[in-house]
């Protein structure tokens, strides 16, 4: 078995909040991140993908397709997007780096063709990133 | 003469817009960067001040005052904030990358002791940045 | 389950040498690291954690807690330090980045709370570096 | 268990075209890529070892035999080639990525003493990455 | 005045060759790049402009014109190229770095509008980059 | 007139002390790099020479002699070394970013043939570096 890793990026903006609390509450758990003017980052996403070694083209997926499907369910909908209050998984999940891995997971996971989809990193900043995986 | 140049990051959302025009013609200019939901960058800025090495201690400024000066000054004004709501200078002028970079300078020139301003570079992502200076 | 990742550096000093060998053994295994001026590395450290993400935070750990708990275990012991010398793990065990990834993982291990220790990485230079789980 | 990976760079030339095929079925499976004059990458090499650290050496492997492996038998083989017509493996198999990383893997296999070969790494570019290993 | 510079990346192949040499002669001088079968690499292009800024666009140039006249000019005439086979300006000069930088000079000096064309800087690896400039 | 980078890296330890002043004072001013049992870096050096493209081979300066000089004259010196104890010029000099810019100058500055130094950039961290030039 291959691993197939491919690299993109968005940028979109976001911020922290629960409606259930307060806005001490809120500035507690979060901190600059409960601004609701909301704030943004360059996110680099990784989609690893699992297969065999197609003999005669040398793919273990069509990479052209996979940017394809990357472009069409991810970019589209996150680059140069308010998290928050344009994309539909997060009007009630919060735009955490773990939670934007699993929505972007559950965005591909039908999606990709030829191989399985195996990994999902999402790094917010290069020093902080979350991975999603089924196995 | 030496120069020497410390960076740091800050995270911030944007929009372009002019007021001035339709929301057609903002669209045609600015393209994705007119939502007016916002966007957001992991901003890079490097400043680079010039000055002779002290003799004594072996530095050119003391690299604790300036990156004091440069959080107190620019990273606690533009961190996790919306350029265009939350930072006087954006209210006018559209905070595209090299307005953010002359914004930076003047933000500093002044506070800048024991050398010269010499550059300020903002990285809006890794394959854009802006560069301003005054020689 | 979902892993999340962030990253701090650390600047220090370490050589590598036997005390049960002569000088002219520690020279030829170890080269150019046996000098015993010791040199330094630029070290670079990711700590990834293992949970579940908090349906109500979105987080599987306080990132301002892992944060701390990093801080005051690793860095404020390592950085700005000569690992020989001032470290107590490495009075014993030769610092190389093998031993200091495992010794980085006992010191994380049990003060990681509400997620759980899943890898330790540690770069002592872009192209090398170590990596340490228990899995 | 702990791992050590190592980077290497090579410069190399390929092409991708199948034999079996016409002009015009290369170029809309491989688009730019099935131009035979051949284009080229700056590709990283990370190979990753498992094992135990030696309580002597403080070492997974010896960092300079496993460099001397990395060289003697992929480097000065890749290194300044062009993959399709001087590296024997690409005469039949098209030099992809996922193929270089098996390539690689085959190579290295029977050569690495004192730990066990985990992982190799092939990036083509910095977005696009393959992994092989046995597990 | 400002400066903003933008990135690209193309990936071509290329050798080192000066047909009134000897083989010998070529290999002494130019080593492993003497090779003709070529070898590649992923090549960084930094373009530098420098202006005013627009008081309405906060622009000092237009980055999709900037873009699109790179991408034009540079790129589609080098990327998944053999610079030596395909790009008429190295059927006569040798395509070394310095050689590759001054060609984009030429090739984009009299099409950027708007701004005026500052500096020209190419990465072939990324520990060796050479830039041009009139200034 | 073309400029030619080539980049570096050496490990190296230092520590700030000044003789003429008390322990307290050493603390105050170089803070935790008064620790005089050393910490250490990975230096990264760029090394900027100016010239003319030669006709006959289009480069500015033989890259391999570059390497050779700087290899010869500044890695073999510094790296795996202890900048205060075992390089001349720091024995007075502080090892600081800027001092160490300046000596690498002094280093290269006679010993480059065929082109002229034109600047010396010292990073010390990837978010710190310093630069020396004549001009």
């Amino acid at each position: 078995m291959i691993l197939l890793t491919r690299k993109a990026e968005f940028s979109a903006s976001h911020y922290y909040w629960n409606e259930a609390w307060s806005a001490e509450e809120n500035a507690r758990v979060f901190g600059k991140c409960a601004n609701r003017n909301g704030h943004g980052h360059n996110y680099t996403l990784e989609v690893t993908v699992a297969g065999e070694v197609d003999a005669v083209t040398g793919f273990v997926v069509d990479l052209k397709e996979l940017k394809d499907v990357m472009d069409r369910e991810v970019i589209a909908a996150y680059d140069h997007r308010h998290l928050n209050l344009e994309v539909p998984e997060f009007r009630t999940a919060i735009p955490t780096t773990e939670n934007i891995a699993v929505a972007i997971w559950r965005r591909l996971e039908e999606k990709i063709s030829g191989a399985k989809l195996h990994r999902v990193r999402v790094y917010e900043m290069p020093d902080l990133f979350a991975e999603y995986s089924r196995d």
